[in-house]
């Protein structure tokens, strides 16, 4: 990534500012962020262990960055220079505060990892530059969860301050932002009061994780309430199966209620990234497991997906259809999305275990080893034994330095319909799903929690209001969404129907396909004639089958093969009664 | 129409001009059009009958109109005056070519009806300004129908040749037209070199319509070539069952093939209009009755349902599916559909009969008289009787002045699966859906020819590759396309399904509703629990149903009664074989 980087003059861009390289500047006006958000990565991989050899990279690069910093604290590579005059005129598409927002960021997760405050301290210096600036807006919304980390990580009221004056929107007027300005942006009037989801959704994503940041802070119940309602509008309404958001490549927006087409959806990986991001925070203020259920959901499939499975191809679309057409590149002129996809995969240890006053909270499930503390001091280690999400047998070794009375929440994921949890062998108890089941006991060095979560493949159906999905299913397996793609099938994939709901699926275990996973079979229909030669309209239930067989695989692993047609709702095959 | 013309200062647009009226100019580049569109309505009218009143009302306008033309014959009431020296130089946009096709059609249509040259004159003379002019181009095609008719009335090629050039494409590059223009002009390369059906919808259908006017003149087989590729295109890829066309909003366009949302359609009024415009062409080049079909089809359902039936509201778009939002309104700020769905019915009589070397065909059915000559230049009269669509049973007198041998040809209309006709009370042979039945014979005065067409209603089922019309089922009847409208249903639309598609309709004759309609009942189910409480997925066959009764009136007829949702595509319950 930091060669690509490198090779569309993105970090030229800082050189050319301190004098160190003779360039024009390169890319859109928002590339600064990019870079910051390889930073960010590199940090948090610096976060579980040190390697010299990407340390001293990333101080290279910080030392680039902060040597185009101006005096005053301003860092922007678009509006240093010649574009000087425009800084703060044109915040509804400048990107000034997103940029800020990521440099504060990498900087924040750098400080965590090394203990060296360069860059923090020059982010710190560029937010002072604008601490008491008015008005402020921030077009694309980033910087106000970065102003609340900063405030925790500094102390320092006066970012939490500025982090609710920009969620504030009070700023409506005196910037003369219209209606569908405040729309698209999510930004610009008050943020509680929104009620439902529309606009871009990156920034919507962004604006709402920022909003929850604010509240964890000042427990503001206005925020809560809107925070619950927007959530309500995204899982009820505007969600893919797949954890992506924002169904229109029109503005990059989400759709009205129910819009949620699956060739056409626009689910832009950033925005899948968002709502995981958003829904952890949301999980932080709660202890609510169906937030993490969205967070798995967003991470195993739409963001996922994002990636192809060496690492160097990203889509900036993840759609639920395809008819074949090339979805990964190496490289975007915006090229917001492999960076981030880089920085969200490298922050997962983070996502996976969290403390509260009565203890210790299993979020999300694969093979890890946690070295924390409880809330009261106390040292743990947890160890955590999985092929998940293949298996639904997980096998977790807690050890407190000292024995210790608390609560072990382990989640059971909402798709899991039998659960067996057991502590030493023994049962715990019989554990709902779509909740944290906490065990309360003495714990000491070395027991064993085991838990055992029902991998059945399930067929899924969408509200009947998505006019898309009507009489079609969706395969899950686990955290898994499953798709067809037209290299395992033997018929074409726009003519292939699934058949006999009630059959059960075979799984196989492919260990030489796709980097090892399960296949899943299921007996479906071929139509007689491809539809393509079929009229546009005709009789219902005129329309011949022949047996076929149903091939599935993950939905993240898609497209990392000859390019061809896929499917994530297959429709079902209606036998014509009348017959 | 005429009354809201002036009201909005469309008349005035020519009174300026001469003087006769001081006021600026009001309204879009393209009002002219709206009122030719008019003036070409009434003289259909005029056509079928004298009207003193009318016609002295047309006079008046005609009169206001050549008073403001140009002593060049120039003639456009955006492009005189202080935009002169605009005129030619922006055709993509200028509309002024558009204009002067609507004027010409108007200006035949009332030399048809009246003998009376004065506004043909007029046309004429703008027409001859520009016949050397080059380069032109129609941003909008239109006159190329209107130049073909125009040779046809005066027998002067040099108008057929101008619709060729205008064809040609030829000045792509002179012009600088980029792809994305030629594509939603459909005109600014060669109509010859088009495959696909792209673009402005209204654009692409009268572009097809003069193609086809040209290739009737001039038997140019690359021409007929081309029209029989986009005609597959349109019928089989891209064609509401409705017969309106037109998937987008953006760009009021085509969509790729298949995409056919329903609440989303665009379909424009006039869209269908041009898509029953152009089937009329391809049909009096062919004798091929699937035009008659998609003409009918448009005709009865996407067209007739843009007037309300009290004949004062308007649809400019005539989606499948509505939530119930506001869709008829008197006027629009760019009006182009309310007079163009004038101007249409006005000239049905047009569309009924037709005659050929050999006989007469009957395209259309429905009560009328028609009064004409076979192409031998006998005297031949025929009546028909019948209550069509509401029985398929229709009664034709066939009285030439004098015996003669000649073809009567029957349409038999490709949904009537089982159709009998007689003559003279005689079996006159099996008739073939989809085709012209040719009855040939020593024809005398009073014969009497009785079709019987199969009425039964009709499930229709969308070709798989429609993402939103799987699973769902469209009713027929006849020439009719039904839909549930809100106001009928004891349940709410979205959480409808349609049951037991084995089971018969019950017919009803309805009066008192709606101008007189067969109403349509059948089974239905409506979900346990409302769709919009439902979680967005859930378990496969998870959703409860009980029975409920679906009440189906004709599509055209829909949204003439309170606001509330409609939809053609309704859901079929599934019945989960797992139990």
């Amino acid at each position: 990534m930091l060669e690509l980087l490198e090779e569309h003059g993105i970090v030229d861009n800082f050189r050319r500012l301190s004098g160190r390289k003779q360039a024009p500047r390169r890319g859109p006006l928002y590339t600064d962020s990019d870079l910051y958000k390889w930073i960010e990565a590199a940090a948090f991989v610096l976060q579980s262990g040190d390697q010299p050899e990407l340390r001293a990279t990333v101080d290279r690069i910080i030392d680039d960055i902060l040597a185009a910093q101006e005096p005053s604290g301003y860092l922007n590579t678009y509006y240093q220079d010649d574009k000087k005059a425009l800084r703060f005129t044109e915040m509804q598409r400048s990107h000034e505060l997103y940029c800020l927002g990521h440099l504060l960021q990498a900087a924040i997760a750098y400080y965590r990892a090394t203990g060296d405050r360069k860059l923090l301290d020059g982010g710190i210096r560029y937010a002072n530059y604008l601490i008491d600036k008015r008005p402020l807006l921030t077009g694309h919304p980033e910087l106000e969860m970065a102003l609340v980390e900063l405030y925790r990580t500094t102390g320092e009221r006066k970012y939490l301050d500025l982090a609710g004056y920009l969620l504030s929107g009070v700023e409506t007027e005196r910037l003369h932002l219209k209606p569908s300005d405040v729309r698209y942006m999510f930004s610009g009037i008050p943020f509680t009061s929104r009620t439902v989801f529309e606009g871009h959704a990156v920034r919507a994503m962004y604006a709402s994780s920022g909003a929850t940041d604010y509240y964890a802070e000042t427990g503001d119940p206005a925020y809560r309430s809107t925070l619950d309602t927007l959530w309500a509008d995204l899982t009820q309404r505007k969600m893919y199966i797949t954890g992506g958001v924002g169904s229109r490549s029109s503005g990059e927006a989400f759709g009205d209620a129910y819009e949620l087409p699956n060739g056409a959806a626009y689910t832009e990986s950033c925005a899948a990234i968002g709502n995981m991001m958003w829904n952890f925070r949301m999980l932080a203020i709660s202890g609510k497991a169906q937030y993490a259920d969205v967070i798995e959901r967003a991470l195993f499939n739409g963001i996922n997906s994002g990636m192809s499975l060496n690492g160097t191809l990203y889509c900036y679309r993840n759609p639920l259809a395809s008819d074949g057409e090339k979805i990964r590149n190496e490289w975007y002129d915006t090229t917001c999305c492999p960076p981030n996809l880089e920085r969200v995969l490298a922050s997962l240890p983070g996502y996976y275990y969290a403390t509260s006053k009565d203890g210790i909270y299993v979020h999300m499930y694969g093979p890890s080893e946690l070295k924390w503390r409880l809330e009261d001091g106390t040292p743990i280690e947890v160890v955590q034994k999985t092929t998940y999400p293949w298996s639904g047998d997980v096998a977790l070794t807690v050890s407190p330095e000292k024995a210790a009375d608390f609560a072990f929440y382990v989640r059971v994921p909402a798709w899991s319909r039998r659960t067996s949890i057991t502590v030493n062998g023994k049962s715990a108890g019989a554990a709902r799903s779509g909740e944290y089941f906490p065990i309360r006991r003495t714990w000491k060095s070395g027991d064993q929690v085991e838990l055992r979560f029902d991998m059945t493949p399930q067929l899924m159906a969408a509200n009947p209001r998505i006019p898309e999905d009507f009489g079609k299913v969706a395969v899950g397996r686990g955290p898994l969404v499953y798709c067809l793609e037209h290299v395992d099938q033997k018929g074409a994939i726009p003519d292939l129907l699934f058949a006999n709901p009630g059959a059960a699926f075979q799984t196989e275990w492919r260990g030489d396909l796709l980097g090892g996973i399960d296949v899943l079979r299921h007996g479906g229909a071929e139509l007689g004639k491809p539809s393509a030669q079929q009229p546009l309209y005709e009789s219902f239930g005129a329309v011949s089958t022949k047996p076929a067989e149903l091939t599935f695989i993950p939905y993240y692993a898609w497209a990392n093969r000859e390019p061809g047609a896929m499917e994530v709702w297959v429709p079902v095959q209606v036998s014509d009664t009348r017959r």
